[in-house]
């Protein structure tokens, strides 16, 4: 997994970053790439990167503010013009989603060449897979705002197949076998045991994207044991009052919320254009006293899981 | 005035342009500046011109394609957040974009501190004031596109005051007598006739900005005589026939319309991604072999009128 920060501004665009808008490239895992917000320009943000936009199907949106989806008319007409253009696009995101993209794509004569679905979404399981499932929990923002669960699910292990010949048992149908059932008994009389055949299991990794929110202890419930949490940290911990007034969080409210929830790893986004990349030293040393393993996003960061 | 471009590509915005907009300062005759068209990112385009969106209070939509307005509710939001903010703004739009502005607005949440007033245009005068009259056309693009010509007014020429006091007549409620009057006679009886003392008027300028378009000979008399002609160039000359098919122009098309309405010069903006910059030179030699005083836009450059 691989995750692309496209912008990482609040508000408004600054020569600094972007508005908001995250890719998950799950490329080797599922042939996927999801968007996480679609700020406006994106777009042009995608084109500096390797990520192709026919590749993105899916697009979650946590809230409907303009610097959160003023960027999706553009990306969704001008992927009809890109490779993979017939690919399904699927968007999740809040009340008022389907509205504001039938509007703009009706007003602006688009046709898609594509079938879009979008799926006006809930609090809890948003969809599973076999290989994933993804939850939605409601934030406190002002205006309804979500955060997503995405949890891999575990992988079991693998055939022990060196083992397997070590032992004299020779490559065919019998290793399917011995993969489906705890025990196999061979010709010659032999019986294998799976649990003495298969490695252990590869832990499936559970990513949290939270969108706008005030700092809310209960939180920590939704994005428990996260591999990474990506949280908004609009403000430092002096401008704790601001932060509440309008609904953002601070870098240390996010970092308390990673440690009470036992994250492994914390990035922090959405950083208001009051601050300067120079800050960004102090703010970040201020947050690593509550939470080590932070790192602030810039535009075009990449962090490999 | 003062003509910035600050997206002169077409359809999709690429790494060398983005899409539609420029900006026509007027800062010095009227302390306005206006924008004709918004394409997405246009208000990331202006962080890196001196243009403020504070002043920017009419704004012209050609036509309700993507790339001339997926940068409205963008642009109208943030300019909330800057100086000047509480400045009215009025937009001039074919049918639609009143919907898609107050759809864009209300899904967003969104409350802009300045009064915003659209008004969905015909063909005709749009508005006339005591220095300027602006007139709207319907072209030619498979959707409703406006071209828009800016006339500016003569101005009566100056009071030559040099010329006055060398006469003998000195500086007075005399000098606005002189003005308003054919003739007056002074105390010492003199005759003094206006038209002795009053520099030639000035001529106002007249500019045409065209909307998307394909090549129309009858548009020439609506440009007719423009001290500057902004005409789209989607296409070279061979590529005239993808150039109707698609409801565009090419270069030599918008140089025969300069050329036949008697323009004092051109500028080509929209240009297709098909062409890089380093075609630019070839594009431009070909134009001018139909209209010498042609020039293309690009992203950010500026011309003085
Ligand atoms: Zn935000
Ligand atoms: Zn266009």
């Amino acid at each position: 997994m691989e995750i692309t920060f496209l912008g990482t501004g609040a508000g408004l665009p600054s020569k600094e970053r972007n508005v908001t808008a995250v890719a998950l490239s799950m490329l080797q895992e599922l042939n996927e790439v999801w968007l996480f917000d679609c700020g406006e320009a994106t777009q042009h943000q995608l084109l500096h990167t390797k990520i192709k936009p026919g590749k993105i199907n899916k697009i979650f949106i946590s809230h409907m503010h303009g610097d959160h989806i003023y960027g999706l008319p553009g990306f969704l007409s001008s992927r009809s013009f890109q490779a993979g253009a017939d690919r399904p696009l699927t968007i999740y995101g809040p009340e008022g989603s389907k509205e504001f993209i039938q509007a703009a794509l009706k007003l602006s004569y688009t046709h898609l060449t594509y079938p879009l679905t979008v799926i006006e979404i809930k609090e809890g399981l948003l969809f599973e897979t076999e290989a994933i499932e993804v939850y939605a929990k409601k934030l406190v923002h002002g205006v309804p705002s979500f955060g997503f669960r995405i949890v891999e699910k575990d992988k079991p292990g693998e055939l022990l197949v060196d083992k397997l010949k070590e032992k004299g048992v020779r490559p065919g149908p019998v290793y399917g076998e011995i993969k489906e059932k705890p025990s196999v008994t061979l010709e010659d009389g032999t019986i294998i045991y799976r649990s003495d055949f298969i490695g252990s299991p590869k832990k499936g990794r559970v990513i949290s994207i939270l969108g706008d929110t005030t700092y809310q202890a209960a939180h920590k419930e939704f994005v428990k044991n996260s591999d990474l949490l990506i949280h908004e940290a609009t403000f430092a911990a002096d401008k704790e009052a601001l932060a509440e007034d309008y609904f953002h969080s601070t870098n240390i409210q996010a970092a308390k919320i990673a440690l009470d929830a036992g994250c492994k790893q914390l990035i922090l986004t959405h950083i208001s254009s009051r601050y300067q990349f120079s800050d960004m030293d102090a703010f970040l040393e201020e947050t690593k006293e509550v939470f080590l393993n932070t790192s602030i996003a810039g535009d075009f960061s990449v962090f490999q899981l």
